[in-house]
């Protein structure tokens, strides 16, 4: 997290090119506006989806949408015009079929033909398929004969600009946050603007190392020196300046942000779309075809798969890394170890002075003693903290199931960084934890720790709690997450304004990054630190829809909370390492609110466009809001998204000591997934995690970065090289689609 | 297992009566054969079910049905006699009610009544529920207004005078086995028959006690002293002995057992109550009603029951006792644990003579040389000894997954008690699962070891295996397991006839028991086995029906396999400690062919009434013919069947550590499963193992042979005392309508 900032700071940035309210439709950002307040009223209704979704259970509906599809067709046949270029997009469609997997020395399919127009088009599928990778032989999948089934050539081309358009605003945000966006998608991006796509201009997260054996992870002498920048943040944005005299004469660096006219009109676009007629059906076909596909793709090749993996020597499901990348570090106990934990500490220290309640110092036993509780009595029951029928649909409920017994007593004693043993206990139980991991060799962990913003000095509390207890662990990287609650602080005065709540949370980060010396401490943990989260009850709604109109965070001192896209925004502008698209969170634990976009069919296949991280977790999804075998991590597997399987809260959650082994058991089992298909999830868990390169290339494989069978390892991941070269060309069959739509000019050369 | 050995041949047996061919209509055993000939023919399609099933998904056939019961019920309007019995069967319900739960003097409720017939009948829900035991309040459910709602008075008594006879059978063959059989039913049973019920008749399980911790489990200096019988086998059947003269003179002892008139008559009789329309009906009704009625009380009192967990000390769902009732010793470690010794043997002992092949000794590297394998290669998926989706449905691929790597050399080596070093490998990994069932302290299992009757020395063998390798765990009981594989020895000429192979089976028994000094091993061997039962491959069948025209065991030497139920008399009928009833196995695993039997509305409400075990492995289902989310599991366990957890083989299903955890955990999951549902799952696996009486009592309470919630201690089961008074209270409710339904003189008494 570290590095980047300093990048930030240290080089000269890209610019952020800066976009005018003129140059989009009022139209658009009022429909946006809509779709937004729509899902924020009536997410829990099923109505909340209708303007998403295209009725799959409604047979009058569907027909009617079905006669209307017809007859525009018939319409377009007649046009002259029309069906010219529908000729030539069947051309070029069978021409880029033989050329969809691009390079290293990637140019556009038009200005390298194979086949050259002229030439007698043969179908695809007698083509020999061209890839410049070893792959054992798999029976491949290929559609000819149309340029894109079921769609008007009007309608597809709208829907490919569009989605072009959003995939080129989800680039933009990437390169600001040093988020990986994939190769394949950035290469048929870059040719269908005719720009030339080079390997350096790629962008990577950079997670720090971590420390070698030999080497002290706690060493608070190696900080780098004091760069002695000034930093001020206003309005919710912040400047740095070279020093203060710089920022007298107001002279800010020049910083990569977006600025708040173009974040808005990002969104609006992105919001607009989702309701944007052709690309919803464009987008729900792609994705069905992509489910049948995958459907073929393994009643065909699934026995060759196992035997790639079969004999693959050493490595197999078991001895595959995975990352938990969603896990709250105040839940990542099971309730059995919390339990045991409590009852160890009443035994062994029962005199020691625990807490302090209005002045009195107290014991552990008289903590216990106030409660009414022996500890010796006490069970899972009643701890209580794990979840069940009781929390279905129940988030308010859900979220006190975090204070054992009821107690928040207990909660703030043995789950909590800050109190009056220094968050002792907590640290001993999330050290038990990284002992287990680091023993079962092969599982990591992101643990999730909160900053509130509540005031300037948590960041500095937490590093030291950090390294005054040891809690560092190879098997474990930290996400931080900020609970939005903002709304919660301004009514017992906490805050004045929101600026406030951003001030405490950023100003000690840009401090620590620009002055190391000084901050030393921060310095240290942030190092292991990997990214940032927001986090909330997502039942609520502010219902307000953020604009370019709304107040900025200084003036933000009602005791309302700011909507979602709010936070966001001032949380990502600040240029730093944030896990988030525009109006999806980067890592969307398929929960609440979110479950609802990913129903959104252009979001969903965007989310496949752009191989954003889904981390889902079904046994927190079963216990909150969604039937174990309902959860769509089947569907959106099979449909090639980036998901991986994350255990959200063991204390709640689950019952063995091996969480997260019990999430993808429990997966395989009920969804029968295939060695492969775990390996594959494995897969996708370590590159969507904050380990640093050197460790994702030694579990991945050193080309990690490439993608496709060339990108893969079998020997460290055992995901089949088929599979691979499936989701691959699978991958540029979709990007050619819309890179074949993009070639407007050449087709009204070929329809002369 | 010894102990009720002993007691048959030392006590003087009940004698058991000899039912006569003519008693029994010949339209019955036509019936019976119809209905055998039916499910074994056509298991696999959804016909086989039409003739047990009521239909559910058939709208016409459900309105006709229908249609015919309406006409039914308006004739009997018609009658003035049917009227009559009718009132009286709703006075006699309305005062039984109040008398539904019998007492420890229990007399037939028409002998004491409460309100005397002349008293104004109040509906019984007005009248406070007497029971004598102690439970926290709760809301009951409890139908007035009629006797028995939607059946005809005919057919309800026909239906009631079938299940009764039915449940006599099986509690005459359950006494025979020294089975449990439950004290609420029998006391009914005998109430009905004008007997009086005492608690010196009932019969128990006597199953050893495990030695304390300062006795030698190996000691083989306390065998009994030697009865000097003798014994031989004549045409399937044990003849014993007082002494060699006794043999010469044909004077054997007299033994209760079975005669093949009698046994098949009853199987007949169950065979044809399938398939009787009264008692299908009724029983179909009985069981919607008991799954309705558990919703209810669920609704209404699943807060009260966790509230008394929740305030039940220290005990909880994770240190209440769990038996695993059915597992494989052969498949009793998981496929890492497995892959994991594999590696470690041939790192530690690479040179060791471990195998004999035509003459020539190898070591274990020569082995894995033959086989061209390198274990530090090997992988979970090249050991491949997991099920997967190529396994569902396919029974024959299930069984070859038991060969690691596909080799059968492997199997022998690791997984067989007899082989070139003894059984060693195969103990050691035993003893490594059970050392971990000690330190988890609250799993017990019952693996299962197999007998094949191909030779008299196997039992000697096992034993031996047993006491060299110090296999004794006192978390371990012994199941011996016999595969119907007859025809395959057969075919390869090992045995001559079915006689022998029982003869392999039983001879060494029997002899053991007679004479324990002389056979010092077994005896001692012996007092850890709590069971018995067969096994095979489900989807096969022989076609033919067991009747007592069947050849006897000594003339069936043709090389077809004798049918299951012929297995199962000549199993049964050793004066033994079977875990059969008549025609389904006492601890039915819900697989194969009994999975379709239990279909049967009939069979399932029989169940329910005696309270048979039923162990259940939702997991190898899902791998092998059902889908988790389709399991009945969740759907017996709320009609109150007895039904248990188990893992069959972790092996090949399970993937942490904590198989049966991990079976108890998807369940929980997958079902939303309360802690008292789960709590209650575990307290009945307890009840169905072989544990002693000294174990169930620490484990379950003193009174556990009590039924209710008088048998139950809360504080060691964590069991709501809710959730019993329902079960028990539902019981007896149903029990009733069968007793109100025998009551056939009083009512004419009544209605005159």
């Amino acid at each position: 997290m570290l590095c980047q900032l300093s990048s930030f700071l240290a080089e000269m940035p890209r610019q952020f090119p800066k976009l005018n309210i003129s140059e989009v439709d009022e139209q658009v950002r009022l429909l946006a506006e809509k779709v937004f307040a729509k899902v924020l009223r009536e997410e829990d209704s099923k109505d909340a989806l209708s303007l998403f979704t295209v009725p799959e259970d409604c047979p009058i509906g569907q027909k009617e949408a079905k006669e209307r599809e017809l007859q525009k067709e018939l319409a377009e046949q007649q046009s002259v015009e029309t069906a010219k270029r529908k000729k030539s997009f069947k051309m070029i469609r069978s021409q880029s079929l033989s050329l969809q997997i691009p390079s290293q020395e990637w140019k556009a399919p038009s200005a390298n033909p194979v086949l050259s127009p002229a030439t007698p088009v043969l179908p695809s599928t007698f083509l020999p398929v061209q890839v410049p990778y070893d792959v054992p032989e798999f029976q491949r999948v290929s559609i000819s004969g149309d340029y894109c089934a079921g769609v008007t050539v009007d309608d597809y081309e709208q829907a490919a600009k569009s989605l072009v358009k959003a995939l080129l605003i989800r680039e933009k945000y990437s390169r600001l946050a040093y988020h990986r966006f994939p190769r394949t998608t950035s290469q048929y991006l870059c040719s269908m603007q005719d720009e030339k796509w080079k390997v350096e201009d790629e962008v990577y997260p950079d997670f720090h190392s971590p420390p070698e054996e030999n080497e002290d992870p706690y060493n608070l002498d190696d900080a780098p020196d004091n760069l002695d920048y000034v930093i001020k943040i206003k309005g919710g944005i912040p400047f740095v300046y070279d020093n203060k005299e710089m920022m007298e004469l107001n002279e800010p660096r020049s910083l990569p942000y977006p600025d708040l006219e173009t974040y808005t009109l990002d969104l609006s676009h992105v919001l607009a779309l989702i309701a944007d007629g052709p690309t919803k059906t464009y987008c729900h076909r792609r994705l069905n075809f992509l489910e049948s596909k995958f459907s073929l793709h393994e009643m065909l090749n699934e026995m060759s798969e196992f035997k790639e993996l079969k004999s693959n020597p050493h490595r197999d499901f078991y001895n595959v890394r995975k990352v938990d990348t969603h896990i709250h570090a105040a839940a990542c106990m099971n309730q059995k170890h919390l339990l045991r934990f409590i009852k160890h500490t009443y035994q062994t220290e029962p005199d020691r002075i625990v807490a302090e309640k209005k002045g009195k110092k107290m014991t552990l036993k008289q903590v216990f003693e106030s409660l009414h509780m022996d500890p010796y009595d006490l069970t899972v029951d009643s701890l209580d903290v794990h979840a069940g029928r009781q929390t279905f649909h129940r988030f308010d409920k859900f979220n006190s199931k975090y204070n054992p017994v009821g107690a928040s007593e207990l909660r703030d004693l043995y789950l909590k960084t800050e109190n009056y043993i220094g968050g002792e206990y907590f640290a001993r139980m999330v050290k038990e934890v990284a002992r287990e991991l680091e023993e079962s060799k092969y599982q990591y962990t992101e643990p999730r720790l909160s900053i509130y913003g509540r005031s300037p000095d948590e960041w500095l509390n937490l590093a030291k709690w950090f390294i005054k207890h040891k809690v560092y662990s190879p098997n474990m990287r930290w996400i931080i997450q900020v609970p939005r609650i903002y709304d919660i602080f301004r009514s017992k005065n906490i805050l004045p304004s929101f600026g406030k709540m951003l001030e405490n949370i950023f100003v000690p980060l840009f401090e620590a990054t620009i002055n190391p010396k000084d901050h030393k401490e921060l310095h240290l943990f942030l190092k292991y630190v990997t990214g940032f989260d927001s986090v909330d009850d997502e039942s609520k709604h502010s219902g307000h829809m953020f604009s370019d109109k709304s107040l900025n965070p200084d003036l933000w001192t009602s005791e309302k909370n700011p909507p979602y896209s709010y936070y966001l925004y001032y949380m990502y502008e600040e240029p730093s390492f944030f896990h988030h698209y525009p109006i999806v969170p980067l890592n969307a634990d398929c929960g609440g609110v979110w479950f609802f976009f990913l129903q959104s069919p252009v979001l969903q296949y965007l989310y496949y466009l752009a191989q954003i991280p889904i981390a889902m977790s079904p046994l927190s999804n079963n216990s909150l809001f969604l039937e174990y075998s309902k959860n769509p991590l089947r569907e959106f597997l099979h449909k090639g998204l980036h998901v991986s399987l994350s255990t959200d809260d063991p204390m709640q959650f689950h019952y063995t000591k091996e969480a997260l082994m019990e999430e993808y058991a429990i997966a395989a089992q009920v969804w029968k997934l295939s060695t492969c298909d775990l390996c594959e999830i494995a897969r996708n868990s370590v590159l969507q995690s904050g380990l640093s390169d050197k460790e994702k290339q030694k579990f991945l494989g050193v080309n990690y970065c490439k993608e496709g069978p060339e990108g893969n390892d079998i020997r460290k991941t055992n995901v089949a090289q088929i599979r691979m070269a499936f989701r691959y060309e699978t991958l540029c069959n979709e990007l050619s689609f819309l890179s074949d739509a993009m070639r407007t000019e050449e087709i009204s050369t070929l329809s002369k």
